[in-house]
Protein backbone atom coordinates (compact mmCIF):
# COMPACT_ATOMS: atom_id res chain seq x y z
CA UNK A 1 0.00 0.00 0.00
CA UNK A 2 1.18 3.05 -0.83
CA UNK A 3 0.23 5.97 1.48
CA UNK A 4 0.93 9.97 0.99
CA UNK A 5 0.61 13.04 3.20
CA UNK A 6 -0.79 16.38 1.56
CA UNK A 7 -2.45 19.21 1.71
CA UNK A 8 -5.78 20.21 -0.66
CA UNK A 9 -7.16 23.57 -0.92
CA UNK A 10 -5.29 24.31 2.66
CA UNK A 11 -6.37 21.33 4.44
CA UNK A 12 -4.23 18.68 4.76
CA UNK A 13 -5.33 15.31 4.27
CA UNK A 14 -3.71 11.89 4.03
CA UNK A 15 -4.50 8.58 2.12
CA UNK A 16 -3.87 5.64 0.15
CA UNK A 17 -2.13 6.30 -3.75
CA UNK A 18 -4.03 3.79 -6.31
CA UNK A 19 -3.59 3.63 -10.20
CA UNK A 20 -6.94 5.53 -9.94
CA UNK A 21 -6.23 8.44 -7.80
CA UNK A 22 -5.52 9.26 -4.01
CA UNK A 23 -7.84 7.50 -1.77
CA UNK A 24 -8.30 10.08 1.41
CA UNK A 25 -8.13 8.31 4.88
CA UNK A 26 -8.40 11.30 7.06
CA UNK A 27 -11.90 11.86 8.71
CA UNK A 28 -12.44 8.13 8.23
CA UNK A 29 -10.15 6.58 10.70
CA UNK A 30 -11.49 6.86 14.60
CA UNK A 31 -9.26 9.17 16.46
CA UNK A 32 -6.42 8.90 13.44
CA UNK A 33 -6.66 12.67 11.81
CA UNK A 34 -2.48 12.17 10.33
CA UNK A 35 -0.41 9.43 8.90
CA UNK A 36 2.11 9.73 11.61
CA UNK A 37 -1.17 9.17 14.11
CA UNK A 38 -1.42 5.91 11.38
CA UNK A 39 1.66 4.61 12.42
CA UNK A 40 1.62 5.33 16.18
CA UNK A 41 -1.76 3.51 16.32
CA UNK A 42 -0.32 0.50 14.29
CA UNK A 43 -3.64 1.43 12.22
CA UNK A 44 -2.69 -0.07 9.14
CA UNK A 45 -5.05 -2.94 9.16
CA UNK A 46 -8.03 -0.06 9.94
CA UNK A 47 -6.69 1.99 6.30
CA UNK A 48 -6.34 -1.51 4.06
CA UNK A 49 -10.12 -2.20 5.43
CA UNK A 50 -11.67 1.43 3.97
CA UNK A 51 -12.94 1.45 0.35
CA UNK A 52 -14.53 4.25 -1.93
CA UNK A 53 -14.10 5.56 -5.09
CA UNK A 54 -14.13 9.21 -4.35
CA UNK A 55 -10.69 9.59 -5.36
CA UNK A 56 -9.12 12.78 -5.55
CA UNK A 57 -6.69 13.29 -8.16
CA UNK A 58 -3.13 13.56 -7.49
CA UNK A 59 -3.08 16.76 -9.72
CA UNK A 60 -5.26 18.77 -6.81
CA UNK A 61 -3.15 18.09 -4.31
CA UNK A 62 0.38 19.57 -2.89
CA UNK A 63 2.35 16.59 -1.10
CA UNK A 64 3.65 17.02 2.08
CA UNK A 65 6.44 15.39 3.56
CA UNK A 66 4.75 11.43 4.32
CA UNK A 67 4.97 11.70 8.17
CA UNK A 68 4.32 15.56 9.15
CA UNK A 69 6.11 15.41 12.36
CA UNK A 70 8.71 12.94 13.01
CA UNK A 71 10.40 12.85 16.21
CA UNK A 72 13.94 12.06 14.86
CA UNK A 73 14.85 12.07 11.20
CA UNK A 74 18.65 10.53 11.17
CA UNK A 75 20.38 10.70 8.09
CA UNK A 76 23.73 8.50 7.14
CA UNK A 77 26.60 9.24 5.68
CA UNK A 78 28.93 7.69 3.18
CA UNK A 79 27.18 4.07 2.99
CA UNK A 80 27.56 2.81 -0.32
CA UNK A 81 30.76 0.88 -0.50
CA UNK A 82 32.42 2.83 -2.92
CA UNK A 83 31.52 6.12 -1.13
CA UNK A 84 34.37 5.97 1.01
CA UNK A 85 37.07 6.50 -1.65
CA UNK A 86 35.43 9.44 -3.28
CA UNK A 87 36.91 11.49 -0.30
CA UNK A 88 41.04 10.45 -0.94
CA UNK A 89 41.52 10.52 2.29
CA UNK A 90 43.36 7.30 2.69
CA UNK A 91 41.22 6.34 5.46
CA UNK A 92 40.13 2.85 5.95
CA UNK A 93 36.44 1.82 5.61
CA UNK A 94 34.70 2.92 8.59
CA UNK A 95 34.09 0.52 11.58
CA UNK A 96 30.59 2.48 12.02
CA UNK A 97 28.07 4.73 10.09
CA UNK A 98 28.69 8.49 10.05
CA UNK A 99 25.35 10.20 11.07
CA UNK A 100 23.89 13.36 11.69
CA UNK A 101 20.51 14.73 12.27
CA UNK A 102 18.24 17.32 9.70
CA UNK A 103 14.97 19.34 10.89
CA UNK A 104 12.27 18.68 9.32
CA UNK A 105 12.01 21.87 7.90
CA UNK A 106 14.74 21.08 5.95
CA UNK A 107 12.82 18.91 3.76
CA UNK A 108 9.82 19.63 1.04
CA UNK A 109 7.80 16.99 0.05
CA UNK A 110 6.98 15.71 -3.97
CA UNK A 111 7.01 18.48 -6.55
CA UNK A 112 7.60 21.17 -4.57
CA UNK A 113 10.84 23.45 -5.37
CA UNK A 114 13.86 22.80 -3.22
CA UNK A 115 14.98 26.08 -2.25
CA UNK A 116 18.68 27.74 -3.18
CA UNK A 117 19.34 29.97 -0.25
CA UNK A 118 20.75 33.50 -0.93
CA UNK A 119 23.99 32.97 0.57
CA UNK A 120 25.14 29.79 -1.35
CA UNK A 121 25.37 28.69 -5.16
CA UNK A 122 26.17 24.93 -3.86
CA UNK A 123 23.17 23.44 -3.61
CA UNK A 124 24.16 19.66 -4.37
CA UNK A 125 21.14 16.90 -4.60
CA UNK A 126 21.53 13.38 -2.67
CA UNK A 127 19.38 10.78 -3.76
CA UNK A 128 18.61 7.77 -1.16
CA UNK A 129 16.15 5.45 0.39
CA UNK A 130 14.87 6.07 3.49
CA UNK A 131 13.28 4.09 6.53
CA UNK A 132 9.98 4.69 8.39
CA UNK A 133 9.90 3.22 11.68
CA UNK A 134 6.43 1.29 12.35
CA UNK A 135 7.24 -0.34 15.81
CA UNK A 136 9.63 1.84 18.52
CA UNK A 137 12.13 0.61 20.40
CA UNK A 138 15.64 0.27 22.18
CA UNK A 139 18.09 -2.07 21.78
CA UNK A 140 16.77 -3.87 18.77
CA UNK A 141 18.53 -7.23 18.08
CA UNK A 142 19.49 -7.27 14.15
CA UNK A 143 17.51 -10.19 13.54
CA UNK A 144 14.38 -8.47 13.77
CA UNK A 145 15.30 -5.25 13.27
CA UNK A 146 13.52 -5.07 9.30
CA UNK A 147 9.89 -5.80 11.60
CA UNK A 148 10.58 -2.18 12.73
CA UNK A 149 10.34 -0.98 9.35
CA UNK A 150 6.81 0.38 8.79
CA UNK A 151 7.43 1.34 4.88
CA UNK A 152 10.18 3.00 2.25
CA UNK A 153 10.15 6.69 0.83
CA UNK A 154 12.71 8.53 -1.21
CA UNK A 155 14.82 11.35 0.44
CA UNK A 156 16.98 13.74 -2.04
CA UNK A 157 18.77 14.88 0.91
CA UNK A 158 19.81 18.20 -0.51
CA UNK A 159 22.89 19.69 0.58
CA UNK A 160 24.46 23.12 0.74
CA UNK A 161 28.10 22.06 0.12
CA UNK A 162 30.14 25.42 1.18
CA UNK A 163 28.44 25.26 4.85
CA UNK A 164 28.58 21.47 5.17
CA UNK A 165 32.63 22.05 6.92
CA UNK A 166 31.88 25.31 8.55
CA UNK A 167 32.23 23.11 12.23
CA UNK A 168 35.37 21.79 13.22
CA UNK A 169 33.39 18.23 14.08
CA UNK A 170 30.21 18.08 12.07
CA UNK A 171 28.09 18.73 9.01
CA UNK A 172 25.58 20.18 10.12
CA UNK A 173 24.45 23.54 9.17
CA UNK A 174 25.13 22.77 5.47
CA UNK A 175 22.75 19.82 6.13
CA UNK A 176 19.78 22.08 7.31
CA UNK A 177 18.92 24.57 5.06
CA UNK A 178 15.19 25.37 5.04
CA UNK A 179 13.78 23.67 2.11
CA UNK A 180 16.51 22.04 1.13
CA UNK A 181 16.33 18.50 0.65
CA UNK A 182 12.81 16.80 0.11
CA UNK A 183 11.05 13.69 1.39
CA UNK A 184 8.43 11.42 -0.70
CA UNK A 185 6.28 10.76 -2.96
CA UNK A 186 5.07 8.70 -0.39
CA UNK A 187 5.37 5.80 2.00
CA UNK A 188 4.81 2.33 0.41
CA UNK A 189 4.19 0.00 3.55
CA UNK A 190 6.84 -2.99 4.02
CA UNK A 191 4.08 -5.59 3.16
CA UNK A 192 4.05 -4.23 -0.28
CA UNK A 193 7.80 -3.79 -0.81
CA UNK A 194 10.57 -6.00 1.56
CA UNK A 195 12.93 -4.17 3.08
CA UNK A 196 15.54 -6.71 3.05
CA UNK A 197 15.21 -7.31 -1.27
CA UNK A 198 18.00 -5.68 -2.79
CA UNK A 199 16.50 -1.90 -4.23
CA UNK A 200 17.70 0.13 -7.16
CA UNK A 201 17.90 3.83 -7.16
CA UNK A 202 18.96 5.90 -9.77
CA UNK A 203 19.31 9.96 -9.56
CA UNK A 204 18.12 12.48 -12.96
CA UNK A 205 19.15 15.96 -13.06
CA UNK A 206 17.28 17.05 -16.07
CA UNK A 207 16.99 13.99 -17.42
CA UNK A 208 20.45 13.23 -17.33
CA UNK A 209 21.98 10.31 -14.80
CA UNK A 210 23.68 11.05 -12.15
CA UNK A 211 23.30 8.51 -9.71
CA UNK A 212 22.93 4.67 -9.69
CA UNK A 213 23.23 1.94 -7.22
CA UNK A 214 21.55 -1.02 -5.34
CA UNK A 215 21.54 -1.52 -1.77
CA UNK A 216 23.65 -4.94 -2.27
CA UNK A 217 26.89 -1.92 -1.70
CA UNK A 218 25.46 -0.69 1.22
CA UNK A 219 28.17 -0.93 4.03
CA UNK A 220 26.03 -0.54 6.69
CA UNK A 221 22.29 -2.35 5.34
CA UNK A 222 19.25 -1.46 6.81
CA UNK A 223 18.70 -4.26 9.87
CA UNK A 224 22.37 -2.68 10.74
CA UNK A 225 21.38 1.06 10.70
CA UNK A 226 18.03 0.08 13.18
CA UNK A 227 19.97 -2.12 15.80
CA UNK A 228 23.22 0.52 15.74
CA UNK A 229 20.99 3.62 16.07
CA UNK A 230 18.30 1.37 18.96
CA UNK A 231 21.55 0.94 20.86
CA UNK A 232 21.81 4.76 21.72
CA UNK A 233 18.67 6.31 21.09
CA UNK A 234 15.06 4.86 21.47
CA UNK A 235 13.43 4.87 18.30
CA UNK A 236 9.74 5.90 17.61
CA UNK A 237 6.70 5.49 15.29
CA UNK A 238 7.37 7.82 12.87
CA UNK A 239 11.41 8.12 13.04
CA UNK A 240 12.77 8.78 9.49
CA UNK A 241 16.28 6.83 8.57
CA UNK A 242 17.88 8.24 5.35
CA UNK A 243 20.23 5.79 4.91
CA UNK A 244 23.09 7.05 2.69
CA UNK A 245 23.60 8.05 -0.81
CA UNK A 246 25.33 6.64 -4.29
CA UNK A 247 28.45 8.27 -6.23
CA UNK A 248 27.85 10.60 -8.11
CA UNK A 249 26.81 13.43 -6.28
CA UNK A 250 27.04 17.22 -7.99
CA UNK A 251 30.43 18.25 -5.98
CA UNK A 252 32.25 15.29 -7.36
CA UNK A 253 32.00 16.14 -10.60
CA UNK A 254 35.01 18.60 -11.80
CA UNK A 255 34.45 21.10 -12.00
CA UNK A 256 31.67 20.92 -9.61
CA UNK A 257 28.19 21.17 -10.78
CA UNK A 258 25.49 22.91 -8.43
CA UNK A 259 21.53 23.14 -8.90
CA UNK A 260 19.98 25.81 -10.44
CA UNK A 261 17.05 27.87 -10.53
CA UNK A 262 14.49 25.50 -13.39
CA UNK A 263 16.40 22.62 -12.58
CA UNK A 264 14.57 19.43 -11.87
CA UNK A 265 15.82 16.55 -9.89
CA UNK A 266 14.23 12.88 -9.71
CA UNK A 267 15.24 10.23 -7.53
CA UNK A 268 13.73 7.11 -8.49
CA UNK A 269 13.51 3.70 -6.66
CA UNK A 270 11.63 0.90 -8.20
CA UNK A 271 8.83 -0.30 -6.11
CA UNK A 272 8.46 3.40 -4.53
CA UNK A 273 8.16 5.61 -7.41
CA UNK A 274 9.93 9.08 -8.50
CA UNK A 275 10.77 11.61 -6.14
CA UNK A 276 10.63 14.94 -8.06
CA UNK A 277 11.41 18.26 -7.28
CA UNK A 278 12.72 21.47 -9.44
CA UNK A 279 15.11 24.15 -8.01
CA UNK A 280 14.30 27.79 -7.29
CA UNK A 281 15.66 30.97 -5.38
CA UNK A 282 15.36 31.67 -1.71
CA UNK A 283 12.87 33.99 -1.50
CA UNK A 284 13.88 37.17 0.83
CA UNK A 285 12.03 37.60 3.81
CA UNK A 286 11.28 34.67 5.41
CA UNK A 287 9.92 34.51 8.94
CA UNK B 1 9.34 34.84 35.51
CA UNK B 2 10.39 31.08 36.13
CA UNK B 3 8.39 28.99 34.23
CA UNK B 4 8.70 25.24 34.92
CA UNK B 5 6.63 22.02 33.09
CA UNK B 6 6.52 19.19 35.25
CA UNK B 7 3.98 16.05 35.98
CA UNK B 8 2.21 15.63 38.94
CA UNK B 9 0.65 12.21 39.87
CA UNK B 10 1.67 11.10 36.09
CA UNK B 11 -0.46 14.51 34.93
CA UNK B 12 1.65 17.27 32.91
CA UNK B 13 1.53 20.43 34.09
CA UNK B 14 3.49 23.63 33.86
CA UNK B 15 3.27 27.02 36.09
CA UNK B 16 5.15 29.75 37.68
CA UNK B 17 7.92 29.10 40.16
CA UNK B 18 7.48 31.43 43.27
CA UNK B 19 9.20 31.35 46.71
CA UNK B 20 6.40 29.78 48.40
CA UNK B 21 5.73 27.28 45.55
CA UNK B 22 4.33 26.23 42.38
CA UNK B 23 1.36 28.35 40.63
CA UNK B 24 -0.34 25.81 38.35
CA UNK B 25 -0.96 27.42 34.69
CA UNK B 26 -2.73 24.83 32.94
CA UNK B 27 -6.53 24.70 33.07
CA UNK B 28 -5.85 28.69 33.55
CA UNK B 29 -4.88 29.75 29.88
CA UNK B 30 -7.62 29.75 27.25
CA UNK B 31 -6.51 26.92 24.46
CA UNK B 32 -2.82 26.88 25.98
CA UNK B 33 -2.07 23.42 27.44
CA UNK B 34 1.61 23.56 27.81
CA UNK B 35 4.34 25.74 28.18
CA UNK B 36 5.46 25.45 24.50
CA UNK B 37 2.36 26.56 23.46
CA UNK B 38 2.46 29.36 25.91
CA UNK B 39 5.61 30.49 23.99
CA UNK B 40 4.44 29.34 20.84
CA UNK B 41 1.15 32.42 21.20
CA UNK B 42 3.37 34.62 22.76
CA UNK B 43 1.32 34.23 26.02
CA UNK B 44 3.21 35.58 28.75
CA UNK B 45 1.25 38.41 29.55
CA UNK B 46 -1.84 36.19 29.91
CA UNK B 47 0.71 34.12 32.73
CA UNK B 48 1.65 37.10 34.22
CA UNK B 49 -2.19 38.02 34.51
CA UNK B 50 -2.48 34.60 36.62
CA UNK B 51 -2.47 35.07 40.58
CA UNK B 52 -3.39 32.84 43.14
CA UNK B 53 -2.29 31.10 46.49
CA UNK B 54 -2.49 27.31 45.99
CA UNK B 55 0.65 26.29 45.42
CA UNK B 56 2.01 23.17 44.61
CA UNK B 57 5.12 22.20 46.49
CA UNK B 58 8.00 21.40 44.44
CA UNK B 59 8.77 18.45 46.26
CA UNK B 60 5.66 16.93 44.50
CA UNK B 61 6.16 17.11 41.24
CA UNK B 62 8.69 15.77 38.82
CA UNK B 63 10.20 17.90 36.65
CA UNK B 64 10.05 17.90 32.89
CA UNK B 65 12.36 19.30 30.14
CA UNK B 66 10.70 22.78 30.03
CA UNK B 67 9.54 22.70 26.36
CA UNK B 68 8.08 19.74 26.41
CA UNK B 69 8.48 19.11 22.21
CA UNK B 70 10.88 21.81 20.93
CA UNK B 71 11.04 21.98 16.87
CA UNK B 72 14.68 21.69 17.26
CA UNK B 73 17.34 21.20 19.48
CA UNK B 74 20.78 22.98 18.48
CA UNK B 75 24.08 22.52 20.30
CA UNK B 76 27.20 24.48 19.94
CA UNK B 77 30.60 22.64 20.43
CA UNK B 78 34.07 24.61 21.42
CA UNK B 79 32.44 28.21 22.62
CA UNK B 80 34.30 28.98 25.42
CA UNK B 81 37.78 31.05 24.33
CA UNK B 82 40.07 28.41 26.15
CA UNK B 83 37.65 25.63 24.91
CA UNK B 84 39.89 25.09 21.44
CA UNK B 85 42.96 24.24 23.29
CA UNK B 86 42.20 21.87 25.05
CA UNK B 87 42.15 19.51 21.30
CA UNK B 88 45.96 20.35 21.17
CA UNK B 89 45.26 19.85 17.15
CA UNK B 90 47.01 23.06 16.78
CA UNK B 91 44.24 24.74 14.92
CA UNK B 92 43.47 28.20 14.36
CA UNK B 93 40.34 29.73 16.78
CA UNK B 94 37.53 28.66 14.42
CA UNK B 95 35.32 31.26 11.80
CA UNK B 96 32.21 29.37 12.62
CA UNK B 97 30.91 27.63 15.53
CA UNK B 98 30.72 23.79 15.67
CA UNK B 99 27.18 22.45 15.87
CA UNK B 100 25.04 19.33 16.61
CA UNK B 101 21.65 18.04 17.16
CA UNK B 102 20.32 15.94 19.92
CA UNK B 103 17.03 14.82 20.00
CA UNK B 104 14.08 15.70 23.29
CA UNK B 105 14.49 12.29 24.46
CA UNK B 106 18.39 12.52 24.82
CA UNK B 107 17.19 14.83 27.87
CA UNK B 108 15.61 14.42 31.07
CA UNK B 109 14.65 17.27 33.53
CA UNK B 110 15.74 18.40 36.64
CA UNK B 111 16.00 15.98 39.45
CA UNK B 112 15.57 12.95 37.39
CA UNK B 113 18.61 10.53 37.00
CA UNK B 114 20.97 10.85 33.73
CA UNK B 115 21.37 7.28 32.54
CA UNK B 116 24.90 5.47 32.05
CA UNK B 117 23.95 3.23 29.70
CA UNK B 118 25.12 -0.16 29.49
CA UNK B 119 27.44 0.17 26.39
CA UNK B 120 29.58 2.28 27.87
CA UNK B 121 31.30 3.75 31.17
CA UNK B 122 32.12 6.99 29.61
CA UNK B 123 29.38 9.13 30.88
CA UNK B 124 30.16 12.94 31.07
CA UNK B 125 29.44 16.44 32.12
CA UNK B 126 29.15 19.68 30.29
CA UNK B 127 27.29 22.37 32.11
CA UNK B 128 25.86 24.98 29.47
CA UNK B 129 23.59 27.70 29.26
CA UNK B 130 20.23 27.49 27.15
CA UNK B 131 18.46 29.86 24.88
CA UNK B 132 14.64 29.26 24.12
CA UNK B 133 13.46 30.75 21.28
CA UNK B 134 9.92 33.16 21.55
CA UNK B 135 9.51 34.54 18.49
CA UNK B 136 10.60 32.83 15.69
CA UNK B 137 12.29 34.04 12.49
CA UNK B 138 14.73 33.66 9.36
CA UNK B 139 18.04 35.99 8.33
CA UNK B 140 17.15 37.97 12.15
CA UNK B 141 20.25 40.67 12.15
CA UNK B 142 22.82 40.48 15.35
CA UNK B 143 21.13 43.85 16.27
CA UNK B 144 18.05 42.44 17.14
CA UNK B 145 18.51 38.75 17.74
CA UNK B 146 18.51 38.98 21.67
CA UNK B 147 14.58 40.05 21.08
CA UNK B 148 13.74 36.36 20.31
CA UNK B 149 15.10 34.85 22.96
CA UNK B 150 11.86 33.82 25.31
CA UNK B 151 14.19 33.05 28.18
CA UNK B 152 16.95 31.39 29.61
CA UNK B 153 17.45 27.83 31.07
CA UNK B 154 20.08 25.52 31.97
CA UNK B 155 21.78 22.32 30.29
CA UNK B 156 23.90 19.19 31.39
CA UNK B 157 24.12 18.19 27.87
CA UNK B 158 26.03 14.79 29.11
CA UNK B 159 28.02 13.09 26.46
CA UNK B 160 29.32 9.35 26.31
CA UNK B 161 32.95 9.93 25.18
CA UNK B 162 33.77 6.79 23.62
CA UNK B 163 30.68 6.89 20.90
CA UNK B 164 31.35 10.42 20.13
CA UNK B 165 33.80 9.57 17.28
CA UNK B 166 32.31 6.55 16.02
CA UNK B 167 31.69 8.53 12.59
CA UNK B 168 33.99 10.06 10.21
CA UNK B 169 32.73 13.45 10.25
CA UNK B 170 30.11 14.06 13.81
CA UNK B 171 29.73 13.26 16.94
CA UNK B 172 25.92 12.18 16.50
CA UNK B 173 25.96 8.83 18.59
CA UNK B 174 27.72 10.31 21.02
CA UNK B 175 25.60 13.17 22.01
CA UNK B 176 21.74 11.37 21.32
CA UNK B 177 22.33 8.58 24.22
CA UNK B 178 18.64 8.62 25.59
CA UNK B 179 18.28 10.46 28.91
CA UNK B 180 22.10 10.96 29.17
CA UNK B 181 21.84 15.03 29.52
CA UNK B 182 19.23 16.95 31.41
CA UNK B 183 17.61 20.26 30.74
CA UNK B 184 16.23 22.60 33.75
CA UNK B 185 15.05 23.53 36.17
CA UNK B 186 12.48 25.90 34.23
CA UNK B 187 13.02 29.42 32.08
CA UNK B 188 13.88 32.20 33.20
CA UNK B 189 12.54 34.62 31.09
CA UNK B 190 14.31 37.18 29.40
CA UNK B 191 12.30 40.34 31.02
CA UNK B 192 13.75 39.03 34.42
CA UNK B 193 16.87 37.77 32.95
CA UNK B 194 18.71 39.77 30.42
CA UNK B 195 20.74 37.50 28.15
CA UNK B 196 22.68 40.51 27.00
CA UNK B 197 24.21 40.80 30.55
CA UNK B 198 27.77 38.69 31.62
CA UNK B 199 26.37 35.19 33.09
CA UNK B 200 28.34 32.84 35.13
CA UNK B 201 27.84 29.20 34.76
CA UNK B 202 29.75 26.43 37.77
CA UNK B 203 29.51 22.84 37.30
CA UNK B 204 29.71 20.43 40.67
CA UNK B 205 30.31 16.86 40.53
CA UNK B 206 29.69 15.74 44.12
CA UNK B 207 29.51 19.35 45.24
CA UNK B 208 33.18 19.47 43.78
CA UNK B 209 33.87 22.61 41.31
CA UNK B 210 34.84 20.90 37.52
CA UNK B 211 33.84 23.88 35.47
CA UNK B 212 33.55 27.48 36.04
CA UNK B 213 33.40 30.77 33.67
CA UNK B 214 31.29 33.58 32.15
CA UNK B 215 29.70 34.19 29.33
CA UNK B 216 32.21 37.28 28.70
CA UNK B 217 34.58 33.87 27.16
CA UNK B 218 32.09 33.33 24.52
CA UNK B 219 33.93 33.58 20.83
CA UNK B 220 30.66 33.55 19.28
CA UNK B 221 27.88 35.10 22.08
CA UNK B 222 24.22 34.40 21.72
CA UNK B 223 23.34 37.44 19.52
CA UNK B 224 25.96 35.93 16.84
CA UNK B 225 24.20 31.98 17.18
CA UNK B 226 20.70 33.64 16.82
CA UNK B 227 21.47 35.66 13.70
CA UNK B 228 23.85 32.92 12.60
CA UNK B 229 21.35 29.81 12.98
CA UNK B 230 19.13 31.65 10.85
CA UNK B 231 20.83 32.27 7.95
CA UNK B 232 20.22 28.63 7.27
CA UNK B 233 17.33 28.20 9.42
CA UNK B 234 14.02 29.60 10.25
CA UNK B 235 14.08 29.15 14.08
CA UNK B 236 10.78 28.39 15.64
CA UNK B 237 9.26 29.40 18.65
CA UNK B 238 10.36 26.85 21.54
CA UNK B 239 13.38 25.89 20.07
CA UNK B 240 16.38 25.45 22.28
CA UNK B 241 19.83 26.73 21.68
CA UNK B 242 22.32 25.01 24.04
CA UNK B 243 25.81 27.57 23.97
CA UNK B 244 28.71 25.50 24.63
CA UNK B 245 30.85 24.65 27.46
CA UNK B 246 33.76 25.70 29.74
CA UNK B 247 36.77 23.88 30.03
CA UNK B 248 36.93 20.84 33.26
CA UNK B 249 34.47 18.52 31.84
CA UNK B 250 35.65 14.79 32.87
CA UNK B 251 37.36 13.82 29.80
CA UNK B 252 39.84 16.58 30.34
CA UNK B 253 41.60 14.60 33.45
CA UNK B 254 44.19 12.29 33.04
CA UNK B 255 43.39 9.91 33.62
CA UNK B 256 39.80 10.98 32.41
CA UNK B 257 36.70 11.09 35.32
CA UNK B 258 33.70 9.28 34.14
CA UNK B 259 30.32 9.59 35.83
CA UNK B 260 29.16 6.81 37.83
CA UNK B 261 25.98 5.56 39.42
CA UNK B 262 25.72 7.60 43.17
CA UNK B 263 27.68 11.28 41.65
CA UNK B 264 25.20 13.94 41.65
CA UNK B 265 25.73 16.92 39.12
CA UNK B 266 24.84 20.58 39.50
CA UNK B 267 25.28 23.02 37.10
CA UNK B 268 24.07 26.30 38.42
CA UNK B 269 23.61 29.48 36.93
CA UNK B 270 23.16 32.94 38.63
CA UNK B 271 19.74 34.19 37.73
CA UNK B 272 18.68 30.86 36.25
CA UNK B 273 19.18 28.52 39.30
CA UNK B 274 20.68 25.04 39.46
CA UNK B 275 19.87 22.04 37.59
CA UNK B 276 20.98 18.78 39.41
CA UNK B 277 20.95 15.18 39.12
CA UNK B 278 22.16 11.72 40.03
CA UNK B 279 23.46 9.26 37.77
CA UNK B 280 21.97 5.33 37.28
CA UNK B 281 22.45 2.58 35.45
CA UNK B 282 20.37 2.00 32.25
CA UNK B 283 17.78 -0.37 33.12
CA UNK B 284 17.80 -2.68 30.81
CA UNK B 285 14.78 -3.50 28.63
CA UNK B 286 13.71 -0.45 27.09
CA UNK B 287 10.91 -0.44 24.89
Amino acid sequence: MKLASYTKDGTPGFGIVTEGGILPLDGRLDGIATLQELIEKDALGKAQAVTGDALLDPADVTYAIPVDRPEKIWCIGVNYGNRNAEYKDGSDLPKYPSLFVRSRQSFVGHDAPLERPRVSEQLDYEGEIALVIGKGGRDIPRETALDHIFGLTICNEGTVRDWLRHGKFNVTQGKNFDRSGAIGPWIVTADELDPGAELSLQTRVNGEVRQKDTTANLMFPFDFLISYLSTFATLSPGDIIVTGTPTGAGVRFDPPIWLKPGDVVEVEVPGIGTLSNGVADQETGHA
